[in-house]
């Protein structure tokens, strides 16, 4: 079977030097120096960890026939040599948010933000993992966590993208939201 | 915080008497007596358990804002005195059904299948709650478990809405379902 949890440890080992750790919204995280994405839930490490975030990478839950086709044609996996720049973004959505059916949170995902288009505009300079955490246990601090890979040349681009984004009827149900930019060693 | 991870623990306690369990399809679970429901999962249990199966009370995947009011006006919530009558339903669904995109498994779903319009037919005589498995983790045996109440009376009506729900569509990506019955102690 595919292995289909990852944990991102946060702490003093890992191949990605963490460059910045940002709190858009909500509680912050305690800072790091070195950032690894493991697959599955390590019992224990070696090493102090800062903090462990994980999710599971499971079927959509918004795209259509359609754009998932686009989204096919267009991205690129993870892991590209060019790729030395990173991102992890972790969010959480309100209960307000929660609370609408999925045909409100489709029209609000994507009729109204553009979440799907937006993205595809920054497709494939800009590799894309998704991580649900909010069915794992009713303890985990995040809903989602959002895994970016890009050549540092797309560093704006990406930061328009996010701008694009955060301006989004969608992130008015962001209650917390923490962008942590990390580069790999050469 | 609202509880809502639920385990289903069937062994020698419980207030559920098992007076059936039968396996539609796929794999089937070892015999078992009794069967308790309980919020959270349970680190140990003072007794021996046959099985122990979990889920998640999480957010609707398909239900829209018309469906939703006419299933919250309908429905009662579990618990009712006269309901002496528990049935419990694990399914898993095949690879093929989770590969489909929202859009389709929305159209198996509800347009060929009418799932929501099937229950609704049975409701409120029928109290129904869905715990979702498949995010839990990924060793997860099934990736639904729904929990039935109904006075002895309807008995013969529940059987009815069964038997509609798995000559659907939607029933062709049901690769492993279990049916369990249980009565209440009096």
């Amino acid at each position: 079977m595919a292995t289909r949890v990852f944990s991102f440890l946060a702490g003093h080992r890992g191949p990605w030097q963490i460059t910045q750790i940002s709190c858009l919204v909500g509680e912050p995280l305690p800072p790091a120096g070195r950032l690894a994405m493991v697959t599955g839930t390590p019992d224990s490490s070696p090493d102090p960890v800062a903090w462990t975030l994980r999710g599971i990478r499971s079927n959509e839950r918004y795209v259509n026939r359609q754009e998932r086709g686009q989204l096919t044609g267009a991205q690129q996996g993870l892991g590209r040599p060019a790729s030395s720049c990173a991102a992890l973004i972790p969010i959480r959505k309100t209960a307000a948010w929660w609370m609408l059916t999925q045909d409100e949170r489709r029209a609000i995902f994507e009729e109204q933000s553009h979440h799907i288009q937006v993205g595809l505009k920054h497709l494939p300079p800009v590799a894309r993992q998704l991580h649900h955490c909010r069915d794992l246990s009713e303890q985990e601090p995040f809903d989602f966590l959002t895994w970016f890979e890009y050549a540092p040349e797309y560093e704006s681009a990406f930061d328009e993208m996010l701008a694009e984004m955060r301006a989004s009827e969608e992130w008015a149900y962001v209650d917390r939201e923490i962008d942590i930019r990390v580069v790999r060693d050469p």
